[in-house]
């Protein structure tokens, strides 16, 4: 049969045709009015996707990229920070901060588990100028609890806490402002349903007071000098121009979802993806799948664990071959132990019902067991009907 | 939930993506070089599309306008022309003959069955001047038995066919030039996966030499102008660009589909919608649904019967409202007793479940009654299951 290409990868996802067609449409320069009132209706429409009154910027890089501004604008070399890692994205700060001579302290979960609150409390010391997490971990699917982590954090008076809400913004609640979280930083390729190519974040007060002391080499990512050009619509660097017509298209998409309301667009958007996370939870568990993730999945993603004595890989390479879709294998040292389903951003029900019936094709090719055909769509027909008749 | 809008109408179809930026990219006057060379080529992909030798032509026009050129090139007031006729499409055939002046006689089949040969072959005299035929009939579903028909045309000496392929191409196995079929009439819209407004046709030698005698007044539609501008390169009047260069891009996809051979990728597209309909026919037969053209149902579409005391028209404001799918209602005195789902051109695996697992909960909504869900995905997969390990 015909196969489209169909990404169901957590990031990128699939692109908002609306958005594809401004992007090919854009084309004005950077230093010009017209791209000056894109970039602030932008920054504003994030501010309220973020759902946030601190600055909002954006950064044409990769979500890594505002990583290493939250890392070298808020410290200086030899700080203590404090990094809450449960899979590889965790890793991935105490890489960063390694790379900036921070002194490392960690909170660490097995993969596929949630960070332990308690043991965060226990760690944190006055003395720890910053601490990192992710909102949800993308490599193992779990969410982590930044609303009981940020109350350890705003405790302590010169304690900055910033959260990677690369993969958690669009697909989870947060309360930025009244949490206290000093950075949450976000990615184009997720929930907003463009390319990569844009990191944002916003930044609090506290943050901003921060930069004024610390030390670590900083020159693309000095958010200070970002926060000044973005005063007058700009950017300090060349700007990824289209990308930013892109994003402009996706927030009116969100604004539309929310039939005029961007903050309930928002919500929308959130709650399309826990209703993907919960159809396809189901799905994959009325196939005799366990989740990698059981106690805390992100509606981001669902990470499911590959069966017994089967690599992931070849249910990987299966979807990709027999249906033109592309499901995410585990990264690194999980690679062949799971595959990944995305719901963030541009996903609706025929999404979900389409992969978990292809799942089944799969499932029955890699097992060589028997598949009883409908059922896991029928799992998440039952959690989708639930809801919609509540 | 989020709702992707979906088509599933038999026309337009999704559109290709490829072909959606090669239109979007595409701003050459029609007067150059640029123009002249994707134009031939186009014209040379279609003779291999629609697998002839004879002359293609595009008009840009909806399909109708060469099915108008078809009856006045072929036709002068007053000729004998035997219109057959099962659904709204046969009918179209009947005013067109009717506004030119021509003598009709009809072979006249109920909505929702197929044209029977042997009425034909009464009716067929040697003073008949043109057979006009559709392939599938669009609004019922039903596909005719061309090559039948063609055997009894191609008896007669003076006796043109001209056959309506518009949701046929790409969708059913013709053999243009051995069954002998004089013009054969696609539309852009359909299989070949791009908006409306290109119609093209093959015409053969007989149509041409018929055209040196006939008298229907034209203009627009002059095919021996049309032919000898082809010649040249061109088009006689101004052609719509852009979608040739959408026609280019989708007639390299279906190349692709085979694998460098567009033969064999028209192959592929035709098992691909005949696949698509053998799903969605046992799907829907598992819910209950009694197909609205069981004896010869088209690969291009499925027309199914509403249920006895339901409207089709709420049918497909559920599949709107909840789901953001357009499926087709019936047309004219059709409408509110059936629905359509359409297979042809840009529809996959996944398409095809998610609109019968879609069709449970409208199922369920409308009739009031239980279903069992994941029924008809089931019963669809099955026939996937059995025709991939074949």
């Amino acid at each position: 049969m015909l196969k489209k290409n169909r990404l169901f990868t957590p990031g990128p996802t699939p692109l908002l045709p609306a958005a594809q067609n401004a992007m090919a449409a854009y084309g004005a320069h950077h230093r010009t009015a017209d791209f000056r009132a894109l970039f602030s209706r932008v920054l504003a429409d994030l501010k309220e996707f973020i759902g946030t009154k601190n600055d909002v910027l954006v950064l044409t890089s990769s979500g890594t990229g505002f990583m290493e501004a939250s890392l070298t604008n808020l410290t200086s070399p030899g700080d203590k920070v404090l990094v809450l890692t449960a899979g590889k994205f965790g890793e991935r700060w105490v890489s960063l901060a390694k790379a900036f001579g921070c002194a490392i302290e960690t909170v660490t979960a097995p993969y596929g588990e949630t960070i332990p609150v308690d043991e965060v409390r226990a760690k944190l010391k006055p003395d720890i100028r910053c601490v990192y997490v992710q909102a949800t971990e993308s490599s193992t699917g779990a969410r982590h609890d930044v609303e009981g982590i940020s109350k350890l954090v705003r405790a302590l008076p010169d304690t900055l806490l910033v959260v990677d809400g690369i993969t958690g913004l669009g697909t989870t609640r947060f309360d930025v402002d009244g949490w206290g979280i000093d950075i949450i930083i976000g990615g184009s390729q997720k929930a907003l349903m463009i390319p990569p190519g844009l990191a944002y974040g916003a930044v609090s007060e506290r943050a901003w007071q921060r930069m004024e002391q610390t030390k670590s080499p900083r020159y693309y990512f000095d958010l200070r000098k970002e926060r000044k050009a973005a005063q007058k619509g700009e950017t300090s660097y060349t700007p990824a121009t289209s990308l930013f017509a892109g994003l402009a298209a996706a927030l009116d998409y969100i604004r539309q979802m929310g039939e005029g309301n961007l903050t309930a667009g928002r919500d929308a958007l959130v709650a399309n993806a826990e209703m993907c996370a919960a159809m396809t939870r189901a799905g994959v568990e009325a196939l005799g799948y366990k989740l990698f993730t059981p106690k805390s999945p992100a509606a981001a993603l669902t990470a499911v664990a590959s069966p017994t004595g089967i690599d992931s890989s070849t249910i990987v390479k299966h979807f990709r071959e027999k249906f033109g879709a592309v499901v995410a294998n585990g990264q690194a040292e999980m690679k062949g132990q799971l595959f990944r389903i995305a719901h963030l951003g541009y996903y609706d029900y025929m999404d979900t019902v389409g992969v978990l019936a292809a799942l089944e094709h799969v499932t029955a090719a890699v097992t060589g067991k028997a598949v009883e055909f409908g059922s896991a769509v029928r799992a998440a027909q039952e959690v989708y009907a639930r809801a919609s008749s509540s």
